[in-house]
């Protein structure tokens, strides 16, 4: 048990100190940190180690650019070193039981195995977002993929049953962004029971007023929303309503 | 850049060490380390910033014990130190929304934002899983709790628009199982374009034969089946067919 306080202490401090890095340098990631990268994320929790995930690792200039235009002109899928496509993954599933003549499409078509799928493919990019950051490596995830996902899965060559859920860039970090202030941990965090929102006003009024300092810093008082009117601006307005179709689509019709 | 090899180190092995536990002592883990390890969940990044998850900390031991039940019997819910629910929390957003007089129904009825929520509960749960093991505590995703999600969520008071993703019991552990094999990399990582299956057959075949050699030495030969023979045993009758409309009921219609 000795051991465990110091190792735990630089953790905690790497995961605390995550921000999202849109800047980067021109140095490309070695191989073998991409494969070990890469092995951290396999080692996550899957459910029933079924492994319903895949990742493409977009190495190519000209699929990069494209992948960032898709994503709705995000230059930084093109800057970065390395791109992942996190995808849910029921293809593989399919494949290796037909490979034994039983057909498992019924189960792969509910709502059931989507959430498992989708699940398993976030809480391995975690892992590798993890392992990035502590090779001193600045990722962001890219959900901008889903702006487009049928050409995403058409320029990647995702078969049936594989969706991409998001992406995520990987590179030496060219910035230094301050840390985004969470929601207090009162209004996340419940013991028991969930409580009546209106109990936490005032964290969340105090919250709103921490967000706004902390836009009006970083953006040299140029943007002063609060948590409150940016989510409200985020949600006034229906995105990605095709997600259902494109899933449909793609093999996920949602049973 | 010189700190970063040893950090990454031992990062790296944590992470790629990591194995269910599901026998813990009766040490109880501290509040603190508790709010530590929430701390760490809140700090993955979220879509949007918009933070769309809550967690559920259960202590109270018939309240565990209700949710072992529910779970499928899976008694180290009960024996735990401490039992989390991540819940995809819209409600939230909506709350916060209606209190500026604006009415976001349509958009937290999308397909979309089902998505948005569940994958940041995923990232913020692997957040914490990390967190737990650098403390070295053992974790298991219960997944389960999808058996009965009704009964769980009217359990917790979950309001419309939340649901339970998942739990996860934590504790110091009583046992110390080996890691489990994940799928060679060529299998789950694809540089570019996914590959056709046909040529990773090999693999596969030879994935089988290390996951049978796993439970034939963890079971003493009782168990020997490959990892095709689990996955189609698993797939072969759909499981938690109602979370469609459990899913409905509770506020998500994946329009």
């Amino acid at each position: 048990m000795t051991t465990f306080p110091a190792q735990a202490e630089r953790v905690v401090q790497l995961l605390q100190g995550h921000r999202s890095i849109r800047k980067f340098t021109e140095e490309k990631i070695p191989a073998a940190t991409i494969s070990e990268i890469i092995r951290c994320a396999q080692m996550a929790s899957t459910s029933s180690h079924l492994q319903a995930y895949s990742i493409i690792g977009v190495t190519e200039q000209s699929l990069k650019q494209k992948l960032a235009e898709y994503a709705g002109n995000q230059t930084y899928v093109e800057t970065c070193s390395h791109f992942l496509v996190f995808c849910a993954d029921l293809h593989r599933l399919d494949y290796v039981s037909r490979a034994q003549g039983v057909d498992v499409t019924e189960t792969l078509e509910t709502t059931e195995k989507f959430i498992v799928a989708t699940v398993d493919a976030a809480l391995a990019a975690q892992n590798a977002a993890v392992a990035a950051e502590a090779h001193g490596l600045g990722i962001v995830y890219i959900g901008g993929i889903r702006n487009n996902p049928d050409k995403v899965a058409e320029l990647l060559g995702l078969p049936d049953k594989v969706y991409p859920v998001f992406g995520m860039c990987l590179g030496y970090p060219d910035q230094d962004p301050e840390v985004k202030p969470r929601l207090p941990q009162s209004c996340v965090y419940f013991e028991n029971r969930y409580p009546d929102l209106h109990s936490l006003a005032d964290e969340l009024k105090q919250y709103d007023q921490e967000v706004k300092q902390y836009y009006l810093q970083r953006t040299k008082g140029k943007r002063q929303d609060t948590w409150t009117d940016m989510v409200v601006k985020t949600l006034s307005t229906p995105s990605r309503t095709h997600m259902k179709s494109f899933l449909k689509e793609q093999g996920f019709p949602l049973k």
